[in-house]
């Protein structure tokens, strides 16, 4: 199935190709990217912003719909001197082993920046965004992203959130988990944080208070809840504040995501603006 | 492929069941929706906003995943006085013919409400979205969710944009078709329906004055570009301002959907606070 080509990257013999695609495999489950503290970034902009960011590459897969773009072969470029291993495979095969619709002839298996919370650093000011059983991919992809664009120091995922390191998370953050610290938290874990780094908490939830009324505090973390849901009990009941988007009557809500990046905007730091 | 079950619903023959389902799969093309003036409604919040809307309702194809949830079974219900015709399937069928990933156990044909732009009538205040060459269906859904979550008139739809009656965008906009005017429209219709409405024009661009120094006119139309691209060159060259949502220098851009939302909240009616 797999096969090789030379580059300036290590060649591989067929039994290690094939224990990269089996590796590729593995990290689509978030069970074998926990254990291996690896992700998966597919497609030609998501690899991008890993060599950009400069994160460890462990290896690659690619098919030959990546050297018909001068985007792609200069991608491709750009790989080797970051010295992973390279496996060609045909379109199909590597449309099999992605977990995105489109890998558009690239797959990168690459190292989970090792980060913990208690070394996360905040500004005199600073925003951080909690996911709080956040499920949908591409909401939180988004939410990644937007907390990156409008200058979030953090985005900390609490349990029942879909994984970070999910490719098509990855895909749709856009660079994002380079950009600031994308974790995943226990609640106590990072209410004992927010504590400590004497950060305010606020929740985001349909009948608080509206949101451009509220003046945000130096440090603030804003919690944002599951799509149906809202932010949980425990959460809530940490809360110094309840905030919400004020919308007509008729709708029921906004989508996670824009309510997210809404938010953020509406609380930015001074200091962004 | 179609079974039958009597309902308080008009019952139909082998030859009308396929016929409708035949109808179901002309109504995922876009020259079919527009040649009928129909469309898909797909799974059980999507078929809810149909039903709550008042929409005329043709037919609908229903799978035993309906019946398992007292919410589908309730949906069922509210189906039966519309008059339409149904027609039972497996749920592997009823997967076939969806656009969506998950129909849920239902797919309801209905008539594209009858509306022109001439007809769409503005308060004194007033925001209208111009979607311009939005291209991906999950964007434009929300971009309409949101307009309407925010009190916008209407939510128009350039050349090169996604069918806003596309099943995705139906499903994601939650309703929104039903609360605000939806159009596609051609760009000079466009654009002379704001100048006989006194609807000024602005455009969102990466380089354009900061959106919170921006005082929206009362009448304002903001229009929101490609992913990629922005906005087009004419639409820019008859705006009288363009404006942007200053993100961090290192990020490239945000989500087109969530860029939308945040310029509707910053720009919003003030009537609408």
């Amino acid at each position: 199935m797999a096969r090789l080509k030379r580059s300036g990257q290590r060649t591989l013999e067929p039994a290690g190709a094939s224990r990269l695609v089996a590796l590729a495999r593995d990290l689509q489950r978030r069970r074998g990217r926990e254990r291996r503290a690896l992700f998966l970034a597919e497609g030609v902009r998501a690899v991008e912003e890993v060599i950009r960011a400069k994160v460890a590459v462990k290896g690659a897969l690619v098919s030959p719909q990546l050297d018909k773009s001068p985007r792609g072969r200069a991608l491709l470029r750009s790989l080797e001197p970051r010295g992973g291993e390279l496996v060609r495979l045909s379109e199909r095969d590597l449309a099999a082993i992605a977990g995105t619709d489109t890998p558009q002839g690239i797959l990168v298996i690459a190292e989970v920046p090792p980060m913990t919370l208690s070394e996360v650093r905040l500004q005199s000011e600073a925003r951080v965004l909690l996911l709080d059983a956040i499920q949908d991919p591409g909401n939180a992809g988004t939410m990644l992203r937007t907390s990156a664009a409008l200058g979030a120091a953090a985005a900390l995922a609490l349990p029942g959130t879909v994984d970070l390191w999910n490719p098509k998370v990855v895909r749709g953050a856009m660079g994002a988990h380079f950009q600031l610290s994308a974790l995943h938290c226990e609640l106590a874990e990072v209410l004992a944080w927010l504590d400590d780094q004497h950060v305010d908490l606020w929740v985001m939830e349909g009948g608080g208070e509206p949101i451009h009324e509220a003046v945000p505090p130096p440090r603030l973390a804003l919690a944002v809840g599951n799509e149906g849901a809202g932010v949980s009990q425990r959460l809530r009941q940490k809360a110094s504040r309840r905030v919400a988007i004020p919308i007509e009557p008729r709708v029921e809500s906004l989508n996670a995501a824009v309510a997210a990046g809404i938010a953020l905007y509406a609380l930015r730091a001074r200091a962004a603006n």
